[in-house]
């Protein structure tokens, strides 16, 4: 008999998130442990065997998990490791999905968190049906999952998809978290949306409802609530934002001719104000042989529930075999 | 019984070149017509009809030919089209592969000139054995063929895979032949090389054996002949060329992780000349993570034989079946 459920699990720096998920789409039960609060791996192992088993126990679930998908940062879906993780507390390279199988008696499949985004929006979400497809998460940094032909592109090392990692400035462009500069991501995460406030507000003279904020603790959010308060500054902020996203994807689109780049993350609530630009700059920007083929679309998925989601689409996936070092 | 041969047909603007090639890329016999002799399309096939019947004739290969295998500008392989031909003389879209195929009773597969390139090199190449690599052709113009995961990228309409109008100098940029500004093309091209020769002769006024041609004349060999000859401003065209070229592949191996990236075309014959700013510019931009992990390569297939190797590959892949309007 098939199994009806999966296991989405979801790690962040600093909560692990997890879910029982029907095929559907339906988040049955998750619950959440705190991953920093585990210093050595094996306790947070324990903690996670442990509220996971009483959630599956509750549930009515007991052998009727398919698989477990998990979600983390430098996860390599082929070794099944986690590679580095600067925002984890344990060594790596990490045998996460090997160790969370052994310890479930439970197929594991492990990807990075854009890669499950994509995924999630293929199962249950807004790339359903389409088999060529960008996601774009625009959160603390700019992450990316590509479709090809219906499979993840994984690449050779399993590490495909660093998209907000391409260079928009080539010449005095910002440094970026990865140590080079001028990256898509040091401009269009969040965090690139806020240091874009600081540089308009001291280079710009315009009056500005930012400037009433300690410059150093501006925000994404702070700019968008400014920029639906009718502030020019900060609506131009969104515009520059969405040009060098549009310009990007325009690019992109050379690549792969996808059908969709589909959004998700925090920034993509600022709706029109960041969607026109890009729509703009992609019109302005796409060679003439792709015009107008690439839809710009959001992500369907709830966005509480989105993490567990992408997580757990991986897990339909997952197999005694899926390969693991 | 299966049959031992694939026909390669490699369009030009000014010839057509076909050749009858084994299983192991032995390019048993060739010839060509002239493209552009025939203004009506139908005098055309009937001509290339002629000529290749007669190849296969006298080769012994009646009966024993698999499929016949395309490249050709523009050309669609999902709906067998080739969509828009400034260079060659019929009306567009011209339904090329069922046509042919009718003709010959042969199942026919189509698809543009760089991706054929890249199942050539996968099939009897440089990429034999290789999963995921990027083919990039540097030509007059510049073109591509990806691989991922053993399968050529089409994108969702067919087109994808168009890596020589990346932006590469997004302000002040080139003008293109796509009629964009700035793409990889318009600098990385035998065209594109000739056309920093003028602007460098222009700008710099150190002297330079290329200040003895006529200007507008300049050719991308004539850059060659100068640069081996020790001429410092030729050596520095060459050393701008490769440092765009290397910049980009940087950006493509965010995409797709490419075990290789594999050059084919006349402007490879440069040599280290190029290959070594290429080289410089991947390690200096490429991501940490997959630092050292591409290998650059040139074509294994021999240039003369290379089109209609390339296109004869994809000939094994045609079947009656194959995707046409």
């Amino acid at each position: 008999m098939s199994k009806p459920y999966v296991v989405g699990i979801d790690i962040g720096g600093t909560n692990t998130v997890f879910g029982i998920v029907d095929a559907r789409g339906t988040v049955i039960a998750s619950s959440s442990i705190k991953t920093g609060a585990h210093s050595k791996f094996e306790d947070y192992l324990e903690d996670l065997h442990k509220e996971l088993t009483r959630l599956i126990v509750a549930n009515d679930a007991v052998d009727k998990i398919h698989g477990i998908g998990v979600g983390a940062p430098n996860a390599n879906y082929f070794t099944g490791m986690i590679e580095e993780c600067v925002n984890l507390p344990w060594p790596t390279p990490l045998a996460f999905a090997d160790l969370v199988s052994e310890k479930f008696g439970i197929p594991v499949a492990i990807t990075n968190d854009a890669n499950a985004a994509a995924i999630g929006e293929m199962t249950y979400g807004a790339a359903r049906g389409l088999k060529d497809f960008i996601m774009i998460t625009l959160g603390t940094g700019v992450g990316s999952g590509i479709v090809i032909n219906g499979q993840l592109v994984y690449g050779h090392d399993g590490f495909a998809g660093e998209l907000g990692h391409v260079i928009m400035k080539r010449n005095n462009g910002r440094v970026c978290g990865c140590g080079r500069t001028g990256c898509l991501e040091a401009y269009c995460s969040a965090t690139g949306v806020a240091r874009t406030a600081r540089e308009f507000l001291e280079i710009r003279t315009d009056d500005s409802l930012l400037r009433n904020l300690p410059i150093e603790d501006i925000t994404s959010k702070d700019v968008y609530d400014a920029a639906t308060a009718g502030d020019k500054l900060a609506k131009d902020i969104f515009e520059y934002t969405g040009k060098i996203l549009g310009e990007a994807f325009a690019d992109f689109i050379n690549f792969s001719s996808p059908e969709a780049i589909i959004l998700f993350g925090g920034l993509t609530k600022s709706g029109d104000l960041l969607l026109n630009p890009i729509r703009e700059a992609m019109a302005k920007n796409t060679l003439p042989v792709f015009k107008g083929k690439t839809r710009l679309l959001l992500s369907e998925l709830k966005e509480s529930d989105a993490a567990v989601l992408g997580a757990s689409a991986l897990g339909w996936e997952a197999k005694d075999d899926t390969p693991q070092a």
